[in-house]
């Protein structure tokens, strides 16, 4: 049963082209949708369009529509077009007339709007939640291997001394600034769509603040037009902040890949993150970090995906957006995948000792050495100059130690000033 | 004179490879290099690395060459690398060895990060106030024209009465997102990477909390390879936040094109907004709107040039990164001459009258029928059922007017509470 | 079974990670497996790796598989790990130490190359099919209505006379295009990349040409390292010339929906290619013109996802290469409907007559007028200004008829030729 | 002057706004300008709308402007909007009425695409040649040193042995997919477009046919509605085939870049082609392969731009498409010199010998081990599993040279075979 059904049978192609994989799509949604709903019942409650016992009725439903949600007990079948089709079927079935009535005063656009919007506010808030956990390991780890040295390279060339403590905490405090990016786009959804009816918003005197109140968003998108725009530019803007999120983990992905090839052999991981060869027995493959690379990899190009479908439509709604979902949604769980995958991970990261042993490392501390003689008060670029020939003449004696004390430095990491910066940005 | 000069004359077609169009860039990047330069040498004074009268000299021939900048009397010869060796040049020329001094404890990476942030700082400012004088521009339009009914569309169908009212305001509440977005940016390129040398800190007893202070800088980003690995970030979420404003400019010019057709006819240009053709008379063509949604649609692939750069590149300094400035710069022009262009340009728009008045448009109020009847007692669907059979004999009779109450409908634009969230979120 | 198991137990949530869904994109791949792994039984027994007998025994029980994949009685059980194992598995559970001997001499790596190139061979002449249909239903649309003229737009504004013959065959003709980028790709995949092993070749002393022969792959890829690195760029080549076919499907389904508006009504479309709305009973929208739409834009995407996965990732296979079957399989799928609904629905667009009665377009042919003026021996500039004054004078007569004859012009469209150019191509 | 311009006075900020850098871009196309106007004021003639007079006079001036554009004494200023304002004014400057009948019978439009259209077919041919010197030089190094062995990896774990001869010629044969990507483009683009005007044909009586033969164009892009379509779409086609190339260049230079860290070791660059640090004296930066392998990612950034300022736009001329010119060129110019850097410093690459000689190595050769067993009758899993004992008992004794005699593997190149696909393909 389609909502706009009107006698005529639509060619069977043609609905399995438009309505796609919305059903499994639309599951996700359906607790948002029996939420948004009950908002909506309540408050045809309060401005008379529902009696007292409708009311009462439809949201009595709608938490038992619920309930069999949470426990999976909800299927949208090929009978129906989509999430919304099936709730009011539910209610319609179940209540009669009052069950109607549930769609007055609102539209599809509205409920796949609020819908989504809800949902995107609880998914930010899990990544958050994984994003301070991967922070909080990544913290440990640093504190715990703060003394071990580590080549740093510029160039891939080797350059000058770092440690593990520099290395874990440094995509801690870069992940920081995807909090900030996670917040931006939190604020962004969280603004009551309801309301907006087709896009124009509608001549039924409702109530949007009490909508607001009953499904706890900050506040409303006032204007209907604005609402009906946010749809494609609230999933981009998730989608740019999980684009940060995934590129600070592609890049500690990619870290560990280089680490773990026997040219650096910096780390190791136990047996059960690595995978074997199907002809070559000796190797122990970082398959799980090249996957966390390259599903961030793919995730950073949802946004683009999104741009396209949506740019250059001029305002109003089209079925294009329908197809928004179709991206972001497994992007979604992806990424909190990702985030499990290395948060699980990151504590079996075993760093090697001893790694600056070997003698290609010695140039390492050349700028060590020309620090400590400009600050006796030699000019830098004499210094400089100094041991440049030292090198040429093979004469450099490399200290193999550091003693860095700024702020961020090896020795000096500000661990506990970076857990305060992501306090603050929490 | 490159600072790295070792004797091996380079080959001149390399030279021009590798320096590619960085001194024209840079150019807007000498205030911020110099005023690093001023706090770093402060900071060097404080630590006992310069004398006073050192510190005095570098800081009184930076304000100097501050000075030469802003009124224009600053150039970069082909004989300099870049902005930071010129600078270090004019310095040793005019100080001799208190000159040289200038780079003890940082590098070039350094001043490229510390310039980049101070200069997207500014630019981001300058973005922010642009857009709230075009959500201005846009509300007085709003306010001004509200009870000018337009037709709103949904799938390009005739759909519902809308207004210029909601129209102008809708693009106004839409920028409060994107001033979300700059906000973001702003925080996160809010951070001192000032002291991170070559990415790993140096063995020199810097004072970055002194450097941050001095600098006006929110926080330091502390961890000296998370600082390192914000070069590329930092302009990504840059990029992203000017994605969104140029996402709804980009929209909006649609929208202008759109309506200046003839087959809409909704609003017109005075002459010096449009342009003419080559062998058509009568042609008035909107293209400056053209042009503003062509360039933003253009910066909306900035974030993805900049991920291709950076992306897979392992942690550590990489020369690729120098090609970021390439993109980023002009796009931040562009947006900002987008932006001056919709400001002069959107009070000039002329809304037409009685628009609905042609009979295309009487469908655009069946909806406001059909709730009448619901409000009357009538259920939904049964309501619906009867409109679409007036519609099919042609027996509809339409109001030609709107009765909407509810926020955000066209006789309750709450332009107040827009005006309001603007002023939380800026 | 994993091929690569060695007693260790791998945790559940890991190889749920790692495997993603594999299993159901690997279905596709199952003839080509089994056909790819009848060549290298052929040339296992031609080199004397094999028997007479096991290579007769192989080549016949990998029919059977392939008889069982054609009716659909194959699937990939979860304790497989790809179709690569589940078919190995089928092999030694019938044959026993034959069955177990398939493997000699390739990888799973050569497998998943020569499998995906022999899929996307098939995939591509698929396509090519499709576009010629859609090229020949297009220019059927264009020869029947080659004589209602139609307004053509510059800026969205009217401009010049255009007609349904123009319109039709402009979109045919661009995807001739198409095809020629459609070849480019099936050129670059037609290509033997078995024999690779993991990348690098191997010791055995197989015969290439043989198995290229017997695969009808037009040649080899050579170097093994060049086999290995078609793995992604294969796919990418693939991606190209699908956008390319998707790009003009998009601007097609756009001019659908723009002419379907009542502000244009140039076409209908019948009852069931249009859906209506649950609340406005009198709209007839272009969903499915919208869906192709959309998706074509969301297939355009694709190579950025196959680039960012890929990019800056050193030569040499990496597990995220597995991640790009997640992309582009269900984008080939999705390309291959959009095609199908459009040869379907093209022939259903109801074109209407006498469009340029409408006052509005009188302008169209002024630069007609004007040509015709030059033609009897006035300067253009000249007369261009003296239709401009005609203009401002109100003065100007319309001729509402062409006599264009040069090629490609309303009255000489050269249809006949447009099909020698397909032809060719083709 | 304007070519539209009627007297009405254009703001200065939206002058500026709406020319941009068109001057700047429209200087390569000066020469293709003019070409064009030779072909357009010989078919003029042909049909009678020139006298034989005015034709000579217009050809021999537009030659004149050639010599001029050749030898650099040429310049668009800022009185003129573009190429053909300028030209069109030396014109009629010098020919006075003939000059002004040079715009008979085409459009600004028509001029822009028939210049672009010359000048990319230029550019790919010269793209083609470089992409041949490059196949060339690498096809050499192959050759001279097929006999130095190299690790291959994969999930960058030592895997088996390949060899720079492997190397090497791996990409040189990757550059052949390249050629045909470039083929294809220029195919595309070698259709002629001149006289589809303004994007709809006109009603002179013009011989396209002439113009074809004339200015050296395959065939023509028949539909003049088409060839209005080719503006952006054979520019993203040129772009796709920039970014195989690019691809190509971009992964040899990240293996170059690895293959120089001191933790591979595996090749050396001469002093020339590397830069030092700032304050790390040993440094030995491989920057002219990270700025290759820079610009070559922005390329690939390319067509998506390409895509999102013209996606979406219904047919006909919009202004945006001006603004393609901006990325597109710079582009090409920017491709071509990686090309030449490529080129000049390919040949420069010292490869190290005796690499395999480290005992982390060894393990490279175990599947050889693995496969002699197998040739020797040992099923293969069975013989898998006894060097995986070998392996973690430490008995397993490398071979350390290779036998590999197949098609394409480390003992067998077919560098003749690759360089006969090769100049089949050109």
């Amino acid at each position: 049963m389609k909502l706009w059904e009107k006698g005529i049978p639509t060619d069977k192609q043609i609905e399995h082209f438009t309505v796609g994989n919305d059903r499994e799509l639309d599951l996700v949604l359906a607790k948002y949708d029996a939420l948004g709903s009950i908002a909506h019942a309540k408050m045809l409650g309060q401005i008379g369009l529902l009696t007292q016992e409708e009311t009462t009725s439809l949201v009595d439903a709608l938490n038992d529509i619920i309930a069999d949600i949470v426990v999976g007990n909800f299927e949208i079948e090929d009978s129906f077009e989509d999430v919304h089709s099936k709730i009011e079927y539910l209610l319609t079935e179940k209540l009669g007339d009052a069950g109607k009535k549930i769609h007055t005063a609102r539209s599809r656009n509205d409920q796949v709007l609020v819908d989504v919007h809800l949902y995107l506010k609880d998914e930010l808030k899990a990544l958050k939640e994984q994003v301070k956990t991967l922070f909080d390991l990544l913290m440990e780890s640093a504190e715990k291997h703060q003394n071990v040295l580590l080549p740093g390279y510029t160039h891939l060339q080797i350059a000058m001394p770092s440690s593990f403590g520099m290395w874990f905490s440094a995509y801690a405090e870069s992940l920081i600034d995807d909090v900030t990016m996670l917040n931006a786009a939190s604020k962004i959804v969280d603004q009551n769509p309801l309301g907006s009816a087709a896009g124009y918003g509608s001549s039924f005197p409702i109530n949007r603040t009490f909508t607001t109140q009953e499904l706890g968003f900050e506040t409303l998108k006032f204007n209907a037009v604005a609402a009906q725009m946010s749809r494609g530019k609230a999933e981009k803007t998730v989608a740019f902040a999980m684009s940060s999120v995934a590129a600070t983990l592609s890049k500690f992905a990619m870290d560990v890949c280089l680490y773990m090839s026997q040219n650096f052999d910096f780390i190791s991981l136990p047996a059960h993150l690595t995978t074997g060869s199907s002809i070559m027995p000796h190797k122990k493959n970082p398959d799980v970090f090249e996957l966390i690379r390259g599903k961030c990899n793919k995730i950073q190009a949802l946004p683009y995906e999104i741009t396209l479908i949506t740019n250059n439509l001029p305002s109003g709604y089209h079925r294009d957006l329908q197809l928004l979902k179709e991206g972001l949604f497994p992007a979604l769980q992806n990424l909190k995948a990702c985030l499990d995958i290395a948060i699980f991970s990151v504590k079996d990261i075993t760093v090697k000792d001893n790694i600056l042993k070997d003698k290609k490392y010695d140039y390492l501390f050349t700028v060590d050495t020309l620090n400590e003689m400009v600050v006796a008060g030699i000019p830098f670029r004499d210094a400089y100059k100094a041991v440049a020939e030292q090198l040429e003449a093979g004469t450099y004696q490399s200290p193999k130690e550091t003693k860095h004390t700024h702020e961020g430095s090896i020795n000096n990491l500000c661990l506990d000033a970076i857990k305060d910066k992501m306090k603050a940005a929490f």
